[in-house]
């Protein structure tokens, strides 16, 4: 597990790194034929991430989940012409056995809960292109599909099934392993595909799955096709799913080329953002930079090099590493720095053009999805807005996503003249251009119901506001001058640090979630701290847990009461 | 705790008991003055439920909270005067120091869980009692108002405190205790008064809470008023509420009398209700039972005999006592008995009468809250469906509320005449007339976005369905005939004593909400769940955890890892 350690004897785990390149995918097969794109996974039995596991049956660990998001999103960017994408498996009669029960028995409870969030999000970025790309993924499960196998086909917005009177679906974590199917998959059998919550329930306690004409007429799946049609009636349905999808035509994709990254032990750095990791006082400094030039005249010219397309990878890369490789630090301050003019004028390129221009259209989705990443990361979040910062539009949705923002009142201690002041700005696209995953806007989350305010901050856009006026908007937590600026931020800081992590990860799971819920938060909210909860009890990860017997022959033991 | 044990040199501790009379109330002192009853707190520190505490500062442990529940009952049964409900204290200086945290440090989990549920459904019913009954609660906060007591705070509509320059609200339990406020407090500061979130996550992060005009202009509190005015004020409000309110004018109490009960080791028995505790197996086996004669020509007179009431009373007392004392029965199986003719006329003669009967319409929203009580309650619910039962309109609803349900199809084994068949009926009272958590019906729920299917089940209304037209209105889970009915059941339900209780429990609480989340269901769902996890946390109930280390001393020791 990734924890750092200062005992030399004890060697730390590799940390885990989110490169990948379809070149050298170990576990999906990616075939791009028109407007389809064929997406087989292939596990690698000796390919697992960690050692300690076989990834048997076309079953999968982080590695295998870290291959699969890297493919959906080559398909946005570099594959403009994709325009239905088709999951199947290259593997005869299996489809997908979901996650590997050895890896996860043996797993850590922060890898776990890690790992569910991650493939929760891949899963969500899945629906994503579906909905804003016209990119729609469609499931051909050719063999069995269990657990979260069956919940990657619940990801796609069909699902068809070979009937072979073999082939089956099922979601047998419960009666098997004693957890939840926490991939989405108890949320979306019922609030997505619309499954009768009481045939539901028989789903998820049978071990064996359903097949055949059941699982049509229960709605699991939504087509029973016979093997030797299979190939062409997937086929049709994917050029008919392509044939219907909005994304524009005629595009060239970008490349996205590995990214600039330097690393050592305290700092990760990329062009447009650095990460001080102060293990001491367990935070990490994040700073953001805005763009060092004029947008350019054609967005598609700078293919992956273009400012916010730039900065969002990186972002993207650096929450993701974090996440997995530095639990101990706890808390994220973020700060930005540049031209808020600059900020401005890029965002305004990418706005105009549009969702008519499929990259620019990319690019937003793209950092809508690394902001929902920082919604649901749990790690405190601070934003530090200071002269020199340009927390403008785009960028102030990082303030917005933080538990709480200060901003400096006055002029910073070297500039007497106090011409360098720090201002927020809002723009069109703080109104609902990155909204969560509750559907809403982070301002419309803030002020919640209050509509009137809302109506005041719309007629205060596309201006500098001072810290006085940021915080009479409400924009701000505080606003301390320069005086008490450092003691107030280390007060906060280090107050946050004394606190109970895990109180804290709760506490900002249901703050940061005012009104709406929607499948997603669901998924997030309710699913994923039941399954987190159970992940802690005995009766799953106790040494005589079903989690920790499966496989062994021997029956799991469960404490009987019922909590 | 209360956990069964067979071995004889083990005393099982007392069951908990739920019957309490405001006669011998420990804690709190009810006083009904015209329209306004002042219910103040007024904790015995040598009353606790459980030895090994002592509950200082006004603070509450189950048997408090019991007690609470019993008056806010009774002010909707024995008191149709009273429009509005003061909150207060009869202690100097404190109003509420919250749940006693020596009593949850030395709880088990399953007490700590099923002891927030319980706070959780009193403080619910406070607020249906404001929204569904007129009697509006507020709540005169004059003195130092502390998590669990700020929590009741927010259960009301309106919070007004004394402004002495010493009087707080806070919610304290992340700082000191390291768990989150998990009743209601983290979502009703943010979601019912609109706190902005950031200042919530100051607030909950604070453990000396905040006073003042802060207090007033962060939401958190309504008012503020001089200590010399506090008592004019507040009854000024509380006027002011009675006569807003649109309960109807001059009615006549009943009163509640003790409820007449028969146990022993395994059976409890009411007139309406039995259950049969079958420890082999794992499970109860409630029986509730439909009326014994024509619905009465005026309720009133009845009082609390009238079937629906009595049988709800009765209902209301088993689920709360099975919750409580038996936590390793983890499967309820739920039949009917009667004449499905006399439950129909029964319901309407309350439906017909309600909201304008202040009465009818007390006992219809008990009914629906006892129902919620069901929704959340953490074990599987089995409905059967025999000849001779009654699961019409109202009581169809405890079908609805299971897990799932199944009808015998054909005669039963010793009728060959056949005459006796199972059948259910659907009425208006299924369409929204008692409403989940989620604010939509168990029929909505069950066929949730599937409009033309509820139309359809609208048009077969009030006439008897048989298993087969059950079955393919989609009404029941399956309908096995004669010969397969005792095979299946007992299959069934040794399957569901198999499995892990705690998968069970995450899967049903997935499972039974579909579709909308309203403030009730981010309580049970998403807070009580993260809640949940952090009880089971070392960094809260460990032995170096902030719970277990409260007033010892000591620090407590936190594992840094964010999960």
């Amino acid at each position: 597990m990734p924890v750092a350690t200062t005992d030399p004897q004890v060697k730390p785990p590799a940390k885990v790194s989110f490169d990948r390149d379809p070149g050298s995918y170990l576990h999906w097969r990616l075939r791009v034929d028109g407007p389809v794109a064929w997406v087989d996974l292939d596990v690698a039995e000796d390919g697992g991430l960690r050692p300690g596991y076989e990834l048997k049956l076309n079953s999968y660990d982080l590695g295998v989940d870290i291959e699969l998001y890297d493919l959906t999103q080559r398909l946005r960017f570099e594959h403009p012409e994709v325009r239905a994408v088709v999951l199947g498996s290259a593997k005869d009669k299996v489809f997908c056995a979901g996650a590997n029960i050895r890896m996860l028995a043996g797993a850590t409870h922060e890898w776990k809960v890690n790992f569910c969030k991650f493939t929760n999000e891949t899963r969500n970025g899945m629906e994503d292109a579906t909905e804003h790309s016209g990119q729609t993924w469609l499931a051909a499960v050719n063999g069995s599909c269990a657990g979260g196998g069956y919940e990657l086909a619940l990801a796609c917005s069909r699902i068809l099934l070979v009937d072979d009177n073999s082939s089956t679906v099922a979601l047998p974590e419960v009666p098997l392993l004693g957890v939840l199917p926490g991939t989405g998959g108890l949320t979306r059998v019922v609030d997505k595909r619309g499954v009768r919550k009481d045939r539901a329930d028989v789903f998820a306690t049978r071990q064996d799955g359903v097949k055949g004409d059941t699982a049509v007429d229960w709605k699991l799946v939504d087509e029973l096709v016979p093997r030797r049609e299979f190939a062409d009636v997937v086929r049709n349905r994917a050029l008919a799913a392509a044939e219907s999808s909005p994304r524009p035509r005629g595009g060239t994709g970008i490349r996205l080329a590995p990214l600039e990254r330097e690393e050592t032990a305290d700092r990760i750095a990329y062009p447009h953002v650095t990460a001080e990791l102060e293990r001491e006082r367990g935070l990490v400094a994040i700073t953001v930079c805005g763009p060092r030039d004029e947008p350019p005249g054609d967005l598609h010219a700078q293919g992956d090099r273009s400012w916010l397309l730039a900065l969002t990878r990186e972002l993207d890369d650096l929450v993701l590493r974090l996440r997995t490789n530095e639990p101990e630090l706890g808390t994220w301050v973020i700060r930005t720095e540049g031209d808020p003019a600059d900020v401005l004028a890029h965002e305004r390129a990418v706005l105009a053009a549009a969702p008519e221009d499929w990259l620019c259209n990319e690019i937003l989705h793209y950092y809508k999805r690394t902001l929902k990443r920082l919604d649901v990361t749990s790690r405190s979040l601070i934003a530090l807005i200071e002269p020199g910062s340009c927390f403008a539009g785009v960028l102030l949705e990082l303030a917005l996503a933080c538990d709480r923002q200060y901003i400096l009142d006055g002029p910073p201690i070297d500039d007497e003249a106090g011409e360098d002041r720090a201002a927020i700005f809002l723009t069109e696209a703080n109104f609902g251009g990155f909204p969560m995953g509750n559907g809403i806007s982070r301002l419309e989350s803030r002020f919640y119901g209050e509509h009137e305010h809302l109506d005041w901050l719309r007629r205060e856009r596309d201006r500098p506001l001072s810290a006085a006026e940021a915080q009479e908007l409400g924009l701000v937590t505080d606003a301390p001058d320069d005086l008490d600026w450092e003691d107030e931020i280390r007060i906060v800081l280090e107050g946050r640090a004394a606190l109970s992590p895990d109180a804290l990860t709760g506490m900002e799971a249901n703050h940061r979630f005012v009104g709406p819920e929607t499948m997603e938060t669901k998924i997030f909210g309710r699913l994923a701290a039941w399954q987190n909860w159970i992940f802690t009890r005995p009766n799953a990860a106790g040494p005589e847990g079903a989690l920790r017997r499966y496989g062994t022959g021997q029956k799991a033991v469960f404490d009987g009461k019922r909590v």
